[in-house]
């Protein structure tokens, strides 16, 4: 795989495992899972898996760098790509490909999420095969689609086009999180699959769509041909950042390119976006209860509880909560309230000292 | 009030507040209330208003001696008497006053626990008042019932005999944790009053109730009325608490001697035996939600957050739940579960290290 290249985007901030993900520290660089690696690190051990280190590369912001030097020591330093501030997905994926075509113009490429979680490896890389063996030497922007299990309303979802039996469709239609009614058609249509945010293609299709879709970017980007891997590279690319609006390669290209194709896949895929998502991947006891750390839980189901081993949690008598501390900080709350958590840590960082945030 | 001294029973270790209070700091240690100073602090003060510093005793155990001297740096070595086990209240009581008898023949005790709650101290001092006043020459045992407000189980209960407007009234039953049905009718009988374990008598009148009920209690603490005040006193106790069996004041003597008279009284009285009772009188918001600490509460209802300053609690989505973090240890649990929760202390007790007990 000597031509193909991952592109890691590893640059988000959220909060949304707080108390567990802060702003300093985002769920990409925690061990979510309780598997003793961070999210970030299987998303790196998954590519390595079949291309090689030297080729595959991390999309971060400055604030960042450290922790990925920690965490992924193997890296040398043009593999980690340090963006000023964040400008959603698509001058991150141009800084990246363009970089990386500079170097190499038959690169293809693979940009993936780095906080998602992936349980079936075999069927991540039977699916992404097919992709890279499809867009050689093709103008065709590859997407991976997952099989849906539920009318999950917080996804994105791809509608295809094609129903024969070949291993790529194209794409009809983009449709981002719809509302529950809509959701439950697209899952009894059953043209419908959600988007991991994975793309595959080759770094001339991809200039070749910014060019046509974000002359912009495909500008700013292009200028820097003779910079990159050279010590001019970062203040360019800083420079380059200025230029670029804040849009998602979703609603930059993807939507609105006619060679956009999808690739199906079921490989037990989920975003993690949420405390609940991480209580349906999580391991059960016989009372539906997620336990990780030093706890004891009596009289209780179906509750997700995430301490460090120096702290003991007893919990009593809870149903449907989800139990979460982390340094100096502790949520309590009751699941599936996603929206309510997200106003809340909102409302906590106004409030309350920026250190527990 | 010369002659008048109090007794303050210090002793215990009970974990009903765990994982506020530990084996190495129990609740009469603690500033439970969130008033700044702990119960023991409090009781002392309550006393310190109509009782010279001197003449207030304090009886506890050997472990808690440095405790002590931190929380009532005014206390001479001589005010704090240490027993080297619990043996219950009988001999514990029989200690402090046969002490003081040795020095003050003429002595009138008050003897008080530690760690319960007085929201009204104007009509506790009214009913001490009358209860010091009643004893003084007379051999009668005294002690102090607190107006129902409702079929509490967890307390004991006094059933008084006469009906006249005497202040004073002779005692006809003890009922300890009554079951429900039989609180209910206790309340509506209204001749029941709750048992503050709180009491008043002259010395000469108690000793004579030892020699009567426990002659072996009595022998014990009489032999050493040489070495009270002495350097001998601490090894002679040791030998007497040796010879001494486990028995309560109210088992003793209170239920078996003719002599004993209740006072009533109505101050805001709670045993704080639980965390339910902590909540109970505790300030609420207007969400009926009782919160000490840094804690922000959404969406919540009756819920009582007890939490350290430099740690930040955010709670929601919860009703009647208790969430109380205190060093190394969490509890979440459902309110209402007193039983259960005595029962997974002691399993904490057998599974976990001692630290977090």
């Amino acid at each position: 795989m000597k031509n193909t290249y991952a592109i890691i985007m590893a640059g988000g901030s959220g909060t949304r495992f707080w108390p567990l993900s802060k702003q300093t520290k985002p769920k990409q660089f925690l061990d979510v899972l309780g598997t003793g690696q961070s999210l970030l690190q299987m998303t790196f051990d998954r590519f390595a898996a079949f291309i090689p280190h030297e080729n595959i590369y991390i999309v971060s912001n400055d604030r960042y760098e450290q922790i990925i030097k920690e965490q992924l020591p193997m890296l040398k330093s043009d593999q980690v790509l340090l963006e000023p501030f964040q400008r959603n997905t698509a001058p991150c994926i141009a800084y990246a490909c363009y970089k990386i075509a500079s170097k190499d113009p038959e690169a293809t490429v693979v940009v993936s999420p780095s906080d998602h979680a992936i349980f079936k490896e075999k069927e991540f890389y039977g699916a992404i095969d097919k992709a890279i063996n499809h867009v050689k030497g093709q103008d065709k922007l590859i997407t991976i689609g997952v099989t849906p299990n539920r009318p999950e309303t917080g996804y994105g979802y791809i509608q295809y086009q094609d129903h024969n039996d070949s291993d790529v469709k194209k794409v009809k239609t983009f449709t981002e999180k719809p509302e529950l009614d809509l959701a439950r058609k697209f899952i009894e249509s059953g043209d419908f699959v959600w988007n991991a945010g994975v793309f595959v293609w080759n770094v001339v299709a991809i200039q070749k769509a910014f060019s046509k879709f974000l002359p912009d970017v495909d500008e700013a980007f292009n200028q820097l041909r003779s910079s990159y891997y050279t010590s001019d590279e970062k203040e360019r690319v800083n420079h380059a950042y200025s230029q670029c609006k804040n849009i998602s390669i979703d609603y930059g290209i993807m939507e609105k390119a006619k060679n956009v194709y999808v690739v199906l896949g079921d490989f037990g895929w989920s975003d993690l976006g949420s405390w609940d998502s991480l209580y349906d991947v999580g391991t059960k006891d016989s009372d539906g209860n997620v336990i990780e750390g030093n706890a004891l839980v009596f009289n209780s189901n179906n509750c997700l509880v995430k301490g460090p081993e120096n702290k003991l949690i007893v919990v009593n008598g809870l149903d449907n909560c989800l139990i979460a501390f982390h340094e100096d900080a502790l949520l309590v709350s009751r699941k599936g309230t996603e929206k309510q958590l997200r106003a809340i840590v909102n409302e906590v960082k106004l409030k309350k000292d920026q250190k527990f945030l």
